[in-house]
């Protein structure tokens, strides 16, 4: 199926790709280059799986996961599966920023060190809690089969929203979480007179920053979401006309906010079947 | 001019009027009760103004700045008017952001401590500068009116991007901010002790990621944008049709990416003048 602007994407898609990867990377040459390496014995050897996951996982896969709808390769692929591989991706990042808690939980119990007193914690946690809350959600309301299409119009604004924000909660966090190990871990020579992993661990830093400008990017480009389903021309047989505004058109942010006389109109409810149909057949960016 | 969902709106713009007006108290209540407070003189005094300024003029008015067009009783003043506001909160919170980087380079220098060492100093000078030329691009090319309408229907969705960037990175630099300054500051008891000072930071830290989470949905609202001017319907007989997919017209993330090919058909050549229109007569969110 053909996009509009197909070699801008693909450059896009490189470039996300490539920074994710050099992220992934730059955090295990961080851990076993200028760290102590990897282990699961509640020294900082653990610790170190809680960059190394929360990087593969919580940033890399969950931006993979955000744009997956939007390769046109998967285009000809059935909403449903494309669905299951949106589930699945944040599925895996769930499991691993879980097992990062454990491991920085691990260490600093076997450290006396106190746990959840940082804003790098706080905001980190109800990152995760809100993003199992989104996953549980996600699962029920828009995999499963059984919810009303009127409950997925009025929860799917909602579904986007909050994955865009959890995920870029999620890249704040990772910045607080570097800047906290920075200045704990660089003594001597100290963070302040910019030693070599200073300059490096900044880098990963700018990097994981530009990963989530680019997921950023690629996901609020109206032309290049997934085509609606063939089968939503039904319920719209004025559709295919070259109407103006369709070129306009959303990235799913959400227009369910209609007052209950406006639906009384015949022009309302049209729009609401449309709306139904968006998040009935497109349902996820 | 009615708004859909109107109530909604007036509850998110309080809320976010609110958290934003709690941040800046939080600050101030930080720096004069739980630091030194304020002075120009190259101690922790001066230094203390970069919190203040930072929270005050680029994050608060930077997010009103940035939802000043959504303001359903503005909807009656010109284009212009609107335009002229948004840059001059956009020039305020620029001003008090460069005041905010002398009050830091001052301190640093007085007390020899190294400057643009830390990762929030990368980010945070690397956000500064692109709010500088974000900034400069909005004066010359929505604001003067020479830039002809296919460079502002080119640029428009660069700008509503790299807007909401900017401003989300900004966040997540206070939050590095603010875990530097604990880290650095809280020695006896220390930060991990979670001392009074550490809870009412990170709250205020949860505050400021709060004030953009609001500032993000306001502006994400389709249903809330301001109506096209009423001189755009001369470029649009059709517009005041009653179509589904006007009901989920984007927030302006742009859809000008256009293949040549494409625009040479009478469906494109609408679109075209379409997406023009929406980048004169609505050219920011």
């Amino acid at each position: 199926m053909a996009m509009e602007g197909y070699r801008g994407f693909l450059a896009l898609l490189v470039s996300a790709l490539l920074v994710g990867f050099l992220s992934v990377i730059f955090t295990l040459i961080w851990v076993l280059h200028y760290r102590e390496g990897l282990g699961w014995d509640g020294t900082a050897l653990e610790f170190n799986w809680h960059p190394v996951l929360i990087v593969t996982g919580f940033v890399f896969i969950q931006g993979i996961a955000i744009i997956v709808y939007r390769l046109p390769w998967t285009w000809k692929c059935s909403k449903l599966l494309m669905k299951s591989i949106h589930a699945g991706l944040n599925t895996v990042a769930a499991i691993l920023a879980i097992i990062s808690l454990v491991a920085v939980f691990d260490f600093h119990n076997a450290r006396k060190i106190p746990n959840m007193y940082s804003l790098h914690s706080w905001v980190g946690l109800a990152a995760v809690i809100l993003y199992m809350l989104q996953l549980l959600l996600g699962f029920f309301v828009f995999l499963l089969p059984w919810a009303p299409l009127s409950l997925r119009a009025l929860l799917m604004p909602i579904h986007v929203y909050s994955g865009l924000l959890i995920f870029g909660t999620v890249i704040a966090t990772v910045l607080m979480g570097v800047t906290e190990k920075l200045i704990f871990a660089l003594q001597s020579p100290a963070y302040s007179t910019l030693p070599p992993e200073g300059v490096f661990t900044n880098t990963f830093g700018l990097l994981v920053l530009v990963f989530g400008a680019l997921i950023f990017w690629i996901v609020t480009r109206p032309q290049w979401k997934r085509p609606k389903e063939p089968n939503s021309v039904l319920l719209h047989p004025n559709r295919g006309a070259p109407e103006g505004a369709e070129g306009t058109m959303a990235v799913n942010f959400g227009n369910m906010d209609k007052s209950d006389s406006e639906l009384n109109s015949e022009a309302a409810a049209r729009k609401r079947n449309f709306a139904l149909d968006e998040a009935g057949q497109r349902s996820t960016m």
